[in-house]
């Protein structure tokens, strides 16, 4: 069984869902049962020698039996665990997952995970600002009309409209870069209480794999699953604005810009339709209830949720998969935009501060 | 890659979601173009040859090379098409695709999927509405404690309470069949004008398909699947009330019911985690924000939404599943509940009309 | 302290907002504590003189007097029921609210302010609908061109739009008032049970309120909210979707229509905004997020729910507003739309089938 | 006509729904004007005597009336401004609203609302999280069990659990507080290009007003709008789960907390509801559908958009209400909160590392 091989590439989603798959979801357990055996190793909670061993294993382990096995317990982690003890061997077996629990493991993944993805998406976001920057600084001065209510108003510049698509990519970027950055591992154990664990392993953890330590668990404290909720949600959105300007910028009877590659129709070869921002729209317009869906979950039972805590993980690599989708398929409706000032309205002169505006947007962009 | 194989198992939602994959939608796909060349055959618009020719083809269509030359004119329906074509030859090439554009195929397509994973969703809510009724039953007179904003309250009995999951999960039932008997084709032509079609091919092609004549087109009218949301939106919540209720009185503390398999722990083998009950409500939680998605792209501009249309696809399938995992894994916890009397509250006998409600609700149940 | 006046006429929601304020809450529980009163005593269960003397008593209740005593216990029944009491004096005094819990005042109540709004709802939805239909009938042979992603396709007819726009509102109509007909009373006690209440005194109390009989208690079974939150949905979403075509169609580059009484601007007095499209538009954007809230509040705990209920309250009557808002200010947009032919794009005279689909929907439109 | 009497004190919102009704609107619409026209004279685009002419009107602006003058606009600066002119007289009338467009004036006002709504809001969530940090102290040592799934698991202390929703709610007020601080003016004239104004206008403008400069126009550029919804979203998220835990803690078997005033019930006297525990969860429960609206809301098109742009306003002010509503109602349970050690689970002594947890949590709270 496959999904998304063939509505992801449409969708724009395929970079990012190529590290949101199946395998990723079991390379980002394995990574932290490794990780979490060498800090614990670290602080000579099990051998290290057993942390190697550990790491060297070469599991073959098949998603779908892996699925299936978590059914059982109500998570992929149980039959993991089962899986790397086999593998080991009786000896080290008991050295696997130590001080651990489920939710340490899943947690601790889905924030590798949001890592790998958060990557292609901080770089198509970007890519997508500095196309819509390359726009703003070539059409600086291009007179246009600006529309309020989708009446012609007064003079702007496109330079200005594209400028203001960057300032809002470079925002939503930058909120988002600050969330992915603070990415924290979990560890708590089994009632949250690092019983059994020094408190500096949830440091090694973290250095080892590339995360942030949060200083305690935060196994029912999902205020970090709402933050980067909430930056995903602002980025899809930041991505939907230049899209929406896009098809009706594009439209036939304004025409002012046109896609690299416009789709045709499987029944009308004249149409010219600005496809990339027509599936970054529909990319973006996901997120808003994916969101919504993560910030309900935060209302967890006691020391680990009931349902709420299980409904986040799907949810998350689906937003993550959306707004990467967004982003990536916006970029390439900027990247090939042609813009036809000839088709814009030669209005009274008077652009205001326009070009200025432009300048101080691009003046002020954030770093990569 | 894939998707899916990792939690749909856990879920619930596999044997839905077997459905709703990348194979299921090109076999949707190609069974709306080749009902489509058989309807339009019988009304003359293609020679009836060439409708069997179509049907005749065996194509074996990789979802990912679909998937991919998809981007270039926004949906997979143009390279079926193409596809279509270069494997029937140039003479009977003219005649795939009759009259329709991408948003007919396409939309007939969601409607055929909707239906065979509904098929198992009914069933599923059938499965669970049944397995709460023989709890009911077998109940009815059973003392317990109602409990009202978490505090007991006055004597009720068990039935009772089962009853009432069984009432809510019947009446989603029978809402969502009555949406899903009327799951209509699209057929309109590229702009809806059906120009070039006689208007009964429609009825041939519901005909052809199991589904129903809409009488019109309805591309960009999308009621429909705003019902069809709004429906699996109630379903997936009449799951997740007897969910919640299983997770609460399977507590450690209340020990009213348990779970046939109740899950272990990668840390505490002593636990008993009703899991069947916990991935329902996992499962259903996601139905709110999806369903709110597809609401919302009923909003699509002119003859066919730049973005809107496009954002329901993936969506409408994902609620599908969701609700449909909710409702599997709700029938396995129902289905296994042990009840445990002896831990029921034993309050004052007077029970009241607890009986006589439980003996209403099974008389008035709703056939399946 | 009010709320509402300054944005509800804009969004059109004045009419429905005026039967949904503080005082029709007041008016609505105190109208079901009286039928409860008379419901009870046709049955026997407290005297007819009492249920007379509740009926006749005029209490001048003050609703935020009422909103901090609420406050105490939970929710403003407790201390109306006190404040009755007081007023029938110390014999009558036991006989208020005979049987009765909280919820099952509140939940009639909403159920009685709902019906109350939804008659604005389906009024405003048939004049939308209405006026729709005569752009239909009027311009059935207009030609126009069909936009499909933004571009123009093929010719169709303004009729064939405006139908479209049509039957999408009488299709939303006739599902909502479906959901508005069997509007039930809530009637379960304490526990649910009915304890001390003739199983008939249901019925009673719906024909004394005119709303339906649901034959047993629903008090923690959600599904008809659900639904009555999907057919609001579904509602908003058929206005949202001729608002959508209005505001484009206004568009000056189109300018194929225009509003009988097109906005101006605080600061350019040539704008010709189509502000009543608009403000449906943003009325309705504000549906799905509710739909989402109530259709997450269906999984309530045990006999009543710890908070999942009461978020219901204040979110359904936003929702009706919300709705109502977006009906009433596209009925305004609809009935003064003026239509510009000469505007229209002459593309070729071919409009395929669309006149006889403006006869087909006209001539299939559901009764009043 | 009154909304919000009813229900606000119940649902906690009535503080700092006080700072976002009708009459504070007006008030937030006023103060910009007279901002405006300061900051205007500050740089000699108008007379300052004119300036301080206009910042001396006292106008008696009716709320409803100023609504229902909104209607022919679409919004209501334009007869607040109209009302302003007609004033100061026709001298000074020219120089009211200078430069500026409504949405300059509104988008402000919103801002300027949530900062005065936000103060409340940050009180609220300090004054639950000292609560909370007030119990992880006093019962850092005491011994309970942690449930996971809602069992049983292994023994913590309850100041462990008091100090995650201590941590909870001072990560989303520290979230929360940052984007209150940076709460920006809008100022970009009808089209966004600040045509007739100086640069620094908007820095005087946010001076005046106590907002920040957010250097270039965003009046499509809605990220900030999008930042707010999603930091609110994490503090209702974060108000939810200590609420739900107290609901569950104080059930019946459990026993453990009990609310100083818990509530009673209409009809069952002995009932002990943790009312305000449950007010705050239907409060929040009600935040991730508004969030949802907002991020949707982003999309808007080219210089205004026709209704996303509308369709914050009241979203807005609602997601303040609730979110204020269940950090107020929170706050309250917490204060009161009586722990009962007597009723906690006897578990094995060894509690892990919990007391060191609080520790860190409470010695790294941020500061006020």
């Amino acid at each position: 069984m496959t999904r998304g091989a063939l509505f992801d590439p449409l969708f724009g989603g395929d970079r990012v869902a190529a590290r949101l798959d199946d395998t990723a979801w079991v390379a980002a357990l394995v990574a932290v049962e490794v990780a979490l055996a060498r800090a614990a190793a670290a602080h000579g909670v099990i051998p290290a020698a057993h942390a190697e061993a550990i790491a060297a294993v070469e599991l073959d382990l098949d998603p779908a039996a892996l699925g299936r096995a978590a059914v059982e317990g109500g998570n992929p982690v149980i039959p993991l665990v089962r899986a790397l003890r086999a593998a080991v061997g009786p000896e080290v077996a008991p050295s696997v997952h130590p001080g651990a629990t489920s939710q340490d493991v899943l947690d601790t993944a889905a924030m590798l995970l949001t890592g790998w993805a958060g990557e292609i998406l901080l770089d198509d976001l970007r890519g997508a600002a500095d196309a819509a920057a390359g726009l703003a600084a070539a059409h600086r001065d291009t007179p246009t009309t600006a529309r309020t209510l989708g009446q012609q108003a007064l003079p702007t510049t496109f330079g200005l409209v594209a400028a203001g698509w960057c300032a809002g990519l470079d925002r939503a970027r930058t909120g988002l870069a600050s969330v992915l950055r603070g990415l924290p591992v979990q560890l708590g154990g089994p009632a949250g209480t690092l019983d059994g664990l020094p408190l500096p392993v949830a440091a090694d953890l973290a250095a080892g794999l590339g995360l942030a330590d949060p200083g305690v668990p935060w196994h029912t404290e999902r205020t970090r699953v709402g933050e980067l909720a909430g930056a995903l949600g602002v980025a899809a959105g930041a991505c939907a604005k230049p899209a929406t300007d896009v098809v009706l910028l594009a439209g036939t009877e304004l025409g002012e810009v046109s896609e690299a590659a416009p789709g045709d129709s499987s029944s009308m070869p004249h149409k010219r339709n600005p496809i990339a921002a027509v599936t970054a729209r529909a990319a973006a317009r996901r997120a808003p209830g994916l969101v919504a869906v993560l910030l309900a979950a935060m209302d967890g039972e006691h020391q680990r949720a009931a349902g709420a805590w299980h409904s986040e993980w799907e949810t998350l690599a689906d937003l993550l998969r959306a707004t990467g989708g967004a982003a990536a398929r916006l970029r390439v409706s900027l990247e090939g935009l042609a813009v036809h000032p000839d088709r814009m309205v030669a209005g009274p002169p008077d652009v205001g501060r326009a070009p200025e505006l432009v300048d101080r947007i691009l003046g002020g962009r954030p770093p990569s």
